[in-house]
């Protein structure tokens, strides 16, 4: 199936090149398709990496093997295979992993656990080992490429390339962090898994880089949902060169980490975004703010729960300010809230308060709010100073097409 | 909007009418349309009560307040109204209760705590104490009515009325048990909210009626999903009249108390799965069967996050063998499983078997199998003894025009 641009894509940002990180691409033909489908990109020696990765029971190889990888906290080289996810593939799916890890190894004279591997597609169908093995050969002769030819490669159904940047001053130098990510719906096991990178010319300690990332993912990629769904191979790695040259950064006390760890926060915040801009099918960008909660974490639950709820999203698909369908939502969180304090608003006007319908409710510049492509849903609990912010899309035909209409 | 009778519906069965138990209907028009939408049940004195409740912490002042009424385990009067959920509402809302618990109370010369209140409809607008006196003096004097047209009264989007029968022989008396229920969107709450009501002419001590109804919810009515939201007014109310004549059952060691117990799981469970074969936009009924898991809890845990998946529900309206899904969402139920030993089939066919595709896997009767109304899917986890079966419908794009492009 063709699939449309969605309505709320954002254009490929300007990202320089980062010293020390070298992207290429390939065709190996994972599908039955004639579009590059391998993404390679070096690292100069020295580069660290960190990771946080899904929390599904049933994930990939590249999983498995990924979390162990990012504890020795080196990496040389990244390999991503669009059109197969090897999940749910046994020894056979772990071979090919090792397979390419060694063939990359070889090739640059490094550890094959400096060579990460991630695949993203179809599961339940081991990679092909003679199409990843000419592929990365390839690959290794390849011309660099831009970082939207990238973003590109990785990508399945995602209907627009994906691509975040942002800078810092890092004791003294100027460090740049550039993201590319993929995912749609969000976070099937088909075609539509979440998979992101972070690259950066800045010197960063591997230690200190996962602090900030597992940090930074707790508010942005861990506060997403498109259908609640969970891959099999969710990944979000972060690399950092050193290329930059500042003193490298292992604490918050180091001169610029604040700096560095607030630029790879917007990077990830960006990235997390754009996903849900493609979310299959979607027509509205939902942001749900949560205030007023027992504590921080029993907001972004209630978020969650508002966000997945099909009731809310597809009243919003409607442009219906049904605040009955959120009232419902925030009640089967399994969080604390008490009926009588709770209040409801869209786009700032408050549907009900404290429990009751407003008297004077006037849902005239809520339906306005509501014929908009960017649509906000404030939740107030009344019991705390605990507060999350949420983001979805709403559900629409456009899902329901995507996923049953066509035979994967 | 029309809705169409669900191709899952199942007729109406014959229901003989129960010892104490006098149903009546009329015509409160709490919205603007002309049917019956006020149901009235009267029993007997001595009728004992029991009840299960939502666990949504925004419930409506009919759950309050019928929580605190079962605990007192008798009941003289049922009051369903349809149109109106009442809930979300404050005190007004409560008002109203109370007002109809006090106008039947006298008419009967009983306590208010012994007339039980429901609504169902649109929340957050309360009831009109007017119409409901007007509608409370009509339906006193009406005539009784058949259990079906009472089934039909208590439903609002409901696209077919929904009854259940069942008999049992206690201490050498037959007795008999009728159920109604209404839902569909399971369990939004506006216009869709699960309510359901047993009636038997059986004598049966509440505390006991209520261990009994408890344990048969559990894996009845909370085993069933439409959608995975939770409704602020969900109840199911259990009466017993005791006109049967059997010695009161107060124990599983009375003779006859183990065959009323199978009958009321067995009138539970009828009931419950024809709310999922009204489920909204509903094509497919379908069985989720989970085995091998660590115990009963984390296979119903496993069950429910099968039968919530919107990539699952998707797949199975397309009639795609997409196992894929069912592995992802096995994987994010948070229970324990493990990827080499989960095996995944549909209609008793095994797709992958130990955590990966098999072989010879033959495509064909399984297709087959999807094209049905009847759908199963079975997953061994490969651990342990716990097992559950969880029942829900497919996800189409009827649900999407009911509850997206339909102004509520």
């Amino acid at each position: 199936m063709d699939l449309e641009r969605s309505p709320l894509a954002l254009p490929f940002p300007a990202i320089p090149s980062i010293a020390g990180v070298t992207p290429r691409i390939a065709r190996a033909r994972y599908k039955d398709w004639d579009r590059c489908d391998l993404t390679y990109v070096e690292f100069a020696e020295g580069t660290t990496v960190a990771g946080v990765f899904t929390r599904n029971v049933c994930c990939s190889s590249e999983v498995e093997m990924g979390r162990e990888q990012v504890r020795l906290g080196r990496a040389r080289a990244l390999v991503v295979n669009a059109g197969n996810a090897n999940a749910f593939t046994g020894y056979r799916g772990r071979e090919a992993v090792e397979q390419i890890m060694a063939q990359v190894a070889q090739h640059l004279d490094c550890k094959p656990s400096d060579v990460f591997v991630s695949s993203t597609g179809v599961i339940g169908v081991p990679l092909p080992k003679d199409k990843a093995r000419a592929g990365v050969a390839t690959v290794l002769e390849a011309d660099p490429c831009s970082w939207e030819d990238a973003a590109a490669t990785i990508g399945t159904t995602d209907t627009f390339p994906k691509g975040a940047v942002a800078t810092a001053v890092v004791g003294g130098r100027a460090v740049t962090l550039a993201g590319i990510i993929k995912g749609s719906g969000m976070i099937a096991p088909d075609m539509a898994t979440m998979l992101g990178y972070i690259f950066t010319d800045a010197a960063v300690d591997a230690a200190f880089l996962q602090q900030l990332l597992t940090a930074s993912a707790g508010d942005t990629f861990n506060c997403i949902t498109v259908d609640s769904d969970t891959s099999t191979s969710d990944t979000v790695l972060a690399f950092a060169t050193g290329k930059a040259g500042n003193a490298p950064l292992a604490a918050f006390d180091d001169p610029g980490a604040d700096a560095f760890a607030a630029a790879l926060h917007d990077v990830c915040r960006q990235l997390a975004q754009l996903v849900v801009r493609d979310g299959e099918g979607a027509q509205k960008f939902i942001e749900v703010r949560i205030s007023g909660a027992e504590s921080d974490e029993s907001a972004r639950r209630i978020g969650l729960a508002v966000a997945n709820s099909p009731l809310v999203k597809t009243a919003i698909a409607g442009e219906d300010a049904n605040w009955g369908r959120v009232v419902m939502a925030v009640g089967k969180a399994g969080e604390p809230a008490d009926r009588d304090k709770l209040s409801i608003g869209f786009g700032g006007t408050w549907a009900a308060r404290d429990g009751q319908p407003l008297a004077d409710y006037d849902e005239a510049p809520v339906a306005a709010h509501l014929k908009g492509r960017e649509i906000q849903v404030e939740v107030d609990l009344g019991l705390g100073d605990g507060h999350a912010v949420v983001w979805t899309c709403d559900l629409t035909h456009g899902y329901i097409a995507i996923n049953a209409d066509y035979r994967s």
